[in-house]
């Protein structure tokens, strides 16, 4: 089927709280997703507040240009929930009390023993040739309105018009979209076809390097490459569209496959892997225990580390040595290394990593020394600047130098830092980083 | 000044991804949270795709109705970053190279030592009558564009027309506007009318109580009351408008004292502080160190004291001991304690604030051993079980347990964990915790 008699749609919400800031709208990200997820395309998100003048001209404009209206929001009890009324005026069509939400509204309130107010009773008028969707959760039953013959000749798309309007709590839409709006969407709606995305995971590579690395693919248009970046890592994203899931894997693999083959050494992961759990894996299926010594990331790496369920497969012992008193007492780090090398250094990185190894009689020893800041630089160790030690039986003890944005915030430079020292232990446990290959 | 004289604002988003809900718009409430407080109302938000003729029409549509449209996205360094390429051309001005941001990019990258790539000077280019604005965090400078002679006589607007396009990466965008766009659009508005928030910050107390306690409070007008909740803590927002600060202030303190003489020992701390650095305050105006042995934590709660500048002031040495042999290697935990009590519970979590304390030399020991979950749970022992120990010379050893909603996911229950161990912890060195009193 082709592109362009699929539906154009578009997501209002409606609530003056939106254009406060008190409340952020994930509805149109989720909606958004979904609609994907059948091969409607959205073009605008847009948030109003209880006006009746700005909610009317916005609904005018998405008459003229969209085939599929979703509404969030406005369909409470109050004075100032404006979303059903308005339309009806606009669209010149009387209002009735639908039976079977009263009563729905009525059991609500019984089964709760909750006092009912009189404008509850607001929320079951509905447009006399509407639909309504039923509200689990809550009081305020949805909208299912076909209004194809009501919105003019004058429109910028062709087909059908349909608006359809959820409360804005997340949990109450998210019920009523999922059991009853998508499958009647579904039901009617012309293009069959399915999104597919797969996302691929970088770090070590920033995200211009990558574009430029990939720009012919980002150019093609199926499947569409593009990139995003992400906390303290960059992802490329594929998408593809057809008929079934496979025959959009099919169209997707070949440009996976192209894009790892010239930048797949950065690549540490795909769709909703992290990198503390592809390192995870990585331990136990090496059978390895892993210890840790922090100094400035002050025990993130461990905390990642140990955000994965079942992670005393790996772990037992890691440590925050932070003075340098720490650092001699609890890992013989040597006095004297400390003085003349400094503690940010690559000889104290490399003693901290033998130091935690023996102490904890893991199989591999992992350090972090670096200056998060925003004080404690100097022109020869600026913030930013850390180095990350590894050390195992039999290997060659080994430490990286990295110098992160000094203009970050201390959080984010330890994050960066705790990337870091995770990409450089996954790089190790694959034996892509031995001392003789750097 | 009258309120009719303010300006109309709009924010539009620009990217793809978000109409495709892979990214949601937290910029649009943040930035009308801070449009809110210095008295200029957001009438629209806006997001649209990486699509020039939606884009055109969409700034179109604002120049006519908006004298202050905030831009988000669309400045990056690939081909379809089109935010000022279209702006530009809708408002027929050439663009030319800054120098100055041309030799931010290059410093930017010469910084880290990273190779730039030749489309990231695409982001020097601006129009020619527009300002930059600023990145000290990323290599696409803002722009700060008064069109107010360029948008045409046919405005539904009186007043200005400014325009302000920032990256869509939030920490840069956040760092922007605070330091660079606030200052110019404050010099410029008509309505000097400030909104001051004061938000007090709680834990230890849910939403619910908390709102039943105020809810006289709740009900005023000005200033308004009103509850948020946070990540594992609760905050009670008071927010007045006046003509100056000092007025909003005048308003708002007798409802703050109120407040905190109703619950004020739940309050931990005001607007922007968070807990760790309130217990950092404590232990450095009390001239204490802090050693922290953690379990389930996984060196969270070290990592959080860890993220305040200065930490080394009261850390010197922290240990994640996961297992049980590290618990008695490391802190002298008795193997039988362990056998009889098991790992999670009152004897062990005493033994391990106890052992931290006499191994480190600290003057306080912390700490926490409990069940994040998912697996691991029992009847008797539930995963959301945790148990804080607090030990200091002269002080009789106390642990402390606690329940967390078993349903959250491991990494927020590690949070909830780590968030109630320094809640304990404040308490302990304000002397509000001593076991005789508990």
């Amino acid at each position: 089927m082709a592109e362009n008699t699929s539906w154009k749609a578009e997501i209002i919400a409606v609530g003056t709280e939106l254009l406060m800031g008190e409340v952020i709208n994930s509805n149109a990200a989720y909606l958004s997703q979904e609609l994907a997820a059948i091969g409607i395309d959205v073009f605008y998100h847009t948030s109003v507040g209880d006006n009746p003048q700005r909610i009317k001209g916005l609904f005018q404009q998405a008459f003229r240009r969209s085939n599929l209206i979703l509404v969030t929001g406005g369909l409470g009890p109050t004075d100032d929930d404006l979303t059903v009324s308005t339309l009806a005026e606009l669209l010149d069509t009387p209002l009735a009390e639908d039976e079977g939400s009263v009563e729905k509204i009525k059991a609500f309130f019984i089964t709760r023993d909750m006092p009912m107010s009189s404008t509850n009773l607001k929320q079951a008028l509905r447009p006399v040739d509407g639909e309504p969707i039923l509200n689990r959760m809550g009081t305020a039953p949805g909208l299912y309105w076909d209004i194809t013959h009501k919105v003019g000749a004058e429109r910028e798309v062709e087909g059908p018009c349909l608006l359809l309007a959820f409360p804005g709590v997340p949990r109450e839409m998210k019920a009523m979209w999922t059991e009853e709006a998508l499958p009647r969407i579904l039901a009617q709606q012309p293009d069959k076809r399915i999104l597919v995305t797969r996302f691929l995971k970088f770090t070590g590579i920033g995200e211009s390097l990558l574009g430029e690395k990939l720009r012919d693919l980002m150019a093609q248009s199926s499947p569409t490459v593009s990139p995003y970046v992400g906390q303290a890592e960059v992802k490329i994203r594929i998408a593809a569209k057809a008929e079934t899931r496979e025959a959009a894997y099919q169209l997707i693999t070949p440009t996976e496959t192209e894009i790892l083959s010239r930048v797949g050494q950065y690549c540490f992961g795909k769709d909703e892997e992290t990198l503390e759990e592809v390192v995870a894996n990585l331990l136990r299926a090496k059978k390895l225990q892993l210890a840790v010594a922090e100094s400035c990331t002050g025990g993130l790496v461990s905390s990642r580390l140990t955000d994965i369920s079942g992670s005393s497969d790996y772990t037992f012992l890691n440590m925050v040595t932070y003075s340098n008193a720490a650092k001699t007492s609890q890992l013989g780090v040597p006095e004297a290394t400390l003085a003349t090398h400094g503690a940010v250094s690559e000889a104290v990185a490399k003693a901290m990593a033998e130091g935690i190894l023996e102490k904890s009689q893991a199989d591999v020893g992992l350090s972090i020394t670096g200056i998060a800041g925003p004080t404690g630089g100097t022109d020869a160790k600026p913030v930013g600047l850390v180095y990350i030690g590894l050390a195992q039986a039999g290997k060659e003890t080994l430490a990286k130098k990295v110098l992160v944005n000094p203009r970050y915030d201390r959080k984010y430079i330890k994050y960066w830092f705790s990337q870091y020292a995770l990409h450089y232990l996954r790089l190790w446990l694959l034996g892509l980083l031995d001392a003789d290959k750097h």
